[in-house]
């Protein structure tokens, strides 16, 4: 009672408090324990601070080893005492060319972390080939420490696997988001470029020190406003503050943009006054943002301006920005993400069927930006079938960090492993073993421009990402395009450790309530391949009741096609066959009611309602099952988070516990909808032990969100 | 050199970092030479605990002694060593009941801090007749300590002069903040209930510090989904939170409702159903919020529904909500900015002309809610002639503490001395001394319901209000709605003091800074009675040759009336003859070229570029250095900030120094575009030593803001 009496005397925090602005670069104070040794392999700095990429590497050492030791090493010009940590590139450091590194295989961004003798001290040795890659291995030497790793024998040799890792932010130039769920955009473009809020430098830092190279400023669906001379001279600003972070500043391109703001009559990219509109364009970019990426293109897709408006290509359209940007080393990224206005087909089947055409026809510094899935950003999706079949073109991987379909930012869902899976999908284009992640690694078809992009979940919020727990889902990003082979789980261990604590009563059980959390979402949601039933236009919370407007492939219905007899979509030789697009052992393993995964059933089959599942239940048994025990997993992540009271700061412990209430009970409502709905097909009753919906389907059906957040406008 | 080595080192500070979130309420540490007095005079703290508004003055005072004095009191539950503080009411201390103050004027709101002797020691009371009075009481003692005030021979009385003291937030549902400059609405509406973030703890701690108890959560453009239950359930979260800091939640209301959420087919105010349906809505409202405290309507205003939609008149639409809220004890507060549809007559004169016909037509718990003044907010006005035009009703001062026309956020604007101008100014509604804050305070006819709205400048910025300098106009409204007679120059330096500093070399040439900042707007944009002269539609920036659109009112060239004689808006007797809605001796001064004000010499005259002013330059000569003149008071306030470096922290002071470099260049191109503009009428060549604008006017006619934060929609 005492404690608690305490407690009531300063119920608020300063405004110090646990607030998750740090992310993972909290930087506090290691165990006890730990301190005198790892001090002892921290005595002191040396490290070049001739540019500003060295000059950052530096302070973030410091400001690193200061919270986690309590001290920050002395710097040092050459390394001289035992336990010094060396840090730079040969050409930054004659004492670090002495020892001769292989650094051949390093490129220009990897990194070794190695410890090493010098003048026979001990010592541990960060060198790169580059400053940005000495940047890369001085977070991962603070990394081993925060995650409690030894720093003894240190042999630590990484080369990211793919060349572009960039966000993709779809904010809009009034700092509205388009499905972001963490408050407006943290680019103040109005007050840019005379206010450069420090909060662009932390951005850079949080960035950098997960191997993020680049970041597309604007969204997909953009304003050509975003290329005239006043919006770059912002951009230019934030270009500046992110270049020492090795983050080059990408833009997204309207098609239509010569005709919107530059006064041409068409945008034909073909035609001779376009292409040279485009080439004084990019020109001007390169000289007001000086190490300019390149642009991302959505194009003759959701009603966005494109070549084929014209009667030209994707590749047409592609390889005229290409040529712009080839001089200046830039790239285009883009977009795959289409589908036709007049629905002709299965939308599922349409990218595949507009791209492979054009395979081998773009130009070599053109990736073509892939979603994960072919619909979009489902909580599970079979991964799309365009990964594999163009082997003469470099896929770039998309992957959606916001959670658009997956609870917004109050439901905890921790998205690597929907990563994980996507990526160790095997194709089978070149035989067996010919994942998606070799695909998108250039590996398997000899590609050196690879990529992967990933759709921001970053907001002004405090804690960055609307949620502690979707800070996760950027960290993992970011650790997946380096290395698209890391573990999910691995990847939630580090993040953990550096988020919330080492204890290992901390870390195993918040750990094991990210991992399933993905699952449990798609449970609740959209179980055994179902997908597509949220919410018109916000996509918040269920309606897989969703008919009608002005087109099929926006609605529900088309999606779930539940009828007296069964339900989900035939994509199977008797339907649509999308499964045709996949490499032959896959397209007869999905074509197969047989042989089809259970979790992609109803993606690609239309299933009678008593189908015997694999479990012995017929399938709308298992359904509604399947609906319950992705609440039950939220009521059981809630308990092992109230255990962890008194183990986690009390603010970030209530904010997650308040979030978890919620997710709990949205959970029950996509279950509940869900079921009421779907009875009113199956006419079957509820299995045993399973309870009724709360309300009648009246009443979901009435429930209006006309100011959800995140809708496009 | 050494300490920029330091700086070089660790360039970015930790998120406790000053970045201004804590307001007026920092408690930094007082200057050691004060400590053990104050220590001495706040030995123990007796307070009661039993009711939430007593714990949270408590809470207070721990937390503010323990960051002025580095130790809080101790606890206790009653006063027994010298030097102890006692707080509360003759109902929660028998203590403080014995000393038998006298209470009687206090009111309900108001109370003591007085030094008294307890059982023959020396002690402080802070005494009340209601718990919030006692917190108000608890602010004041912690302010005299933040101000560095002695604490002896204390003897303050304090009563606030106006009843209903409310922040008018226009924010939207969506978070959408209609000239909002600091972020998106603080309310968060989307995760509400279920979430209710920290900072609304926050905002009603500042709130309460200055003496606001109530808050509009909802934009007076509302929709009608405000009043649903849905989204009452999320306002009741926020008036739980508000309630123990004495801070009421009202609702902004829209007219039309019962026909949008209700289902019927009029809003008609005399049709019985709509009356029944107000009243049961209202008593719903108060169902679920508890201590409601009314409604803000603005009503047959720039586009909204209102009365007159049916042929009713304002009292007929004020008096049917009033008569529904009534039972409860709430308040209408009905908004007088109205203008017609049609235009019939000078926008200046619309209101008067609409409301003093139903000057004592409006139910006793009505309060109509003027304007400073008749136009719009702008930089300057003449106080609104409807203050003394309506004895026999209520009128409430509703200010704009958001820079709409006065800058935005980027600008140092000290508001004070404008809203000290609106109060002190002398309606001679019953003779000399008729002042608009006796008015406002109801001394002047005798009303006991008062009130003063202030539109908020609160957004999810760091720093809350977009800038840390207009943080000073929320709290100087908040000082001046307590007391209308207060001096704008004290509250500032209360404030410099709480905000920045209690160092002279800091306050006093920061509040200089300030005092005259307002009056240097006034220069750069609007001088010598010019208004409304900015971007159509957002208002950022010069835009004087605004013409043509939906309505002549919105335009700019309506109100400057430039022509080659001169310049200037005829509102005296040969004109519109607003002046006549003013008392004859006002009317007479105002109406006459030789007696009007030069401040508002050209808001009632249209008068020739050549005519002689009182500097004896003609007023061509002296429009051009007017504008100059607002420019060289920003450049004087930079050097003035510059030379403060080291004495502010280096946050808030980059910050502070990044917009006062925004702002030199923004009046600079106020200054350069209406000399421009007007040049094409005076056809006069510039004053000797005046530079002539940096572009031409097409360049700044060119300039295209389609993104400017704020914009109505």
């Amino acid at each position: 009672m005492a404690v608690l009496g305490l407690a009531l005397f300063l119920p608020t925090l300063p405004a110090a408090a646990e607030d998750g602005h740090d992310l993972w670069l909290r930087y506090l104070p290691v165990q006890e324990s730990r301190v005198a040794a790892y001090r002892a392999q921290a005595t002191e700095l040396a490290a070049a601070t001739a540019t500003p990429t060295q000059r950052v590497a530096r302070d973030e050492l410091l400001r690193g080893l200061q919270g986690l030791l309590g001290t920050a090493p002395a710097v040092v010009p050459k390394a001289g005492r035992a336990g010094a940590l060396l840090v730079g590139t040969p050409a930054s450091s004659p004492q670090l060319r002495a020892l001769k590194l292989d650094l051949s295989t390093l490129g220009e961004e990897g990194y070794l972390v190695r410890s090493v003798r010098i003048d026979g001290r001990a010592a541990t040795v960060v060198a790169a080939n580059t400053d940005v890659g000495a940047l890369y291995g001085a977070f991962h030497f603070l990394r081993l420490i925060q995650t409690a790793q030894p720093l003894d024998a240190l042999d630590i040799r990484e080369v990211p696997r793919t060349k572009v890792r960039v966000l993709n932010h779809w904010d809009n130039l009034d700092r509205y988001v388009e499905r972001g769920y963490a408050g407006e955009s943290i680019f103040d473009w109005h007050r840019l470029p005379g206010w450069k809020d420090p909060r662009y430098t932390d951005y850079a830092r949080a960035n950098a020190s997960i191997g993020i190279n680049g970041t597309v400023l604007n969204n997909v669906n953009t304003s050509a406003q975003m290329l005239t001379p006043m919006y770059l001279e912002k951009a230019a600003a934030l270009a500046e503050v992110f270049r020492p972070f090795g983050i080059k500043v990408y833009l997204s391109a309207r098609f239509s943009a010569p005709i919107e703001i530059g006064g041409l009559k068409t945008a034909d990219p073909l035609d001779p006054a376009v292409r040279r509109w485009w080439k004084a364009k990019t020109d001007e970019v390169y000289r007001i943002i000086p190490g300019f990426g390149g642009f991302l293109v959505k194009a003759n897709s959701e009603g966005q301006p494109g070549p084929q408006d014209y009667g030209r290509s994707h590749a047409d359209g592609a390889n005229m920005l290409a040529e712009a940007l080839a001089p200046h080393g830039g790239i285009v990224m883009w977009r795959a993400f289409v589908y036709s206005h007049e629905e002709p087909d299965d939308r599922a089947k349409q990218a595949y069927t507009e791209f492979v055409p054009y395979d081998g026809r773009f130009a070599p510094n053109v990736l073509v930006q892939v979603k994960n899935g072919a619909i979009d950003f489902q909580p599970r999706e079979p991964f799309h079938p365009l990964f594999g079949a163009m082997p003469e073109t470099p896929l770039m991987m998309e992957f959606q960090i916001t959670k658009e379909y997956l609870g917004f930012a109050t439901h905890l869902a921790y998205l690597a492993p929907m990563y994980e899976e996507a990526l160790r999908a095997d194709t089978h284009a070149s035989g067996p073993g010919s994942t998606v992640a070799r695909v998108v690694d250039g590996s398997l078809d000899g590609h050196a421009l690879t990529g992967m992009a990933g759709v921001a979940n970053i907001g002004v919020d405090r804690n960055w990402s609307g949620s502690h727990f979707d800070q996760a889902n950027w960290f993992a990003f970011g650790r997946l395009a380096w290395d698209p082979y890391l573990e999910a789980e691995a990847i939630a261990r580090d993040w953990v450790k550096m988020t919330f604590s080492t204890d290992p009563a901390v870390v195993d059980p918040v750990v094991a309530m990210m991992m399933g959390s993905r699952e449990a979402v798609v449970d609740y949601m959209t179980p055994l391949g179902l997908h597509h039933l949220m919410g018109r236009g916000h996509h918040y919370g269920p309606a897989p009741w969703v008919a009608g407007g002005p087109r099929a492939d926006w609605t529900s219905v088309y999606y779930h096609r539940a009828d007296a007899k069964g339900i989900g979509f035939d994509r199977s030789a008797t339907g649509s066959n999308a499964v045709a697009q996949y490499a032959p052992p896959l397209a007869a393993q999905f074509g197969d009611l047989s042989t089809v995964p259970e979790e992609f059933l109803l993606w690609f089959h239309h299933v009678p309602w008593d189908h015997r599942m694999a479990s012995g239940r017929t399938l709308w048994d298992e359904l509604v099952l399947r609906y319950g025990r992705g609440v039950d997993y939220v009521t059981g992540m809630r308990r092992t988070w109230d255990g962890l009271a008194g183990k986690i700061d009390p603010e970030r412990h209530a904010q997650v516990a308040a979030f978890l209430a919620i997710q709990e009970q949205e959970a029950q409502w996509w279950r509940d909808a869900s079921i009421a709905y779907f009875q009113t097909f199956s006419k079957r009753p509820l299995p045993a032990g399973a309870a009724p919906p709360a309300h009648d389907l009246e009443y979901y059906q009435a429930l209006q969100f006309p100011f959800a957040p995140g809708d496009g406008k």
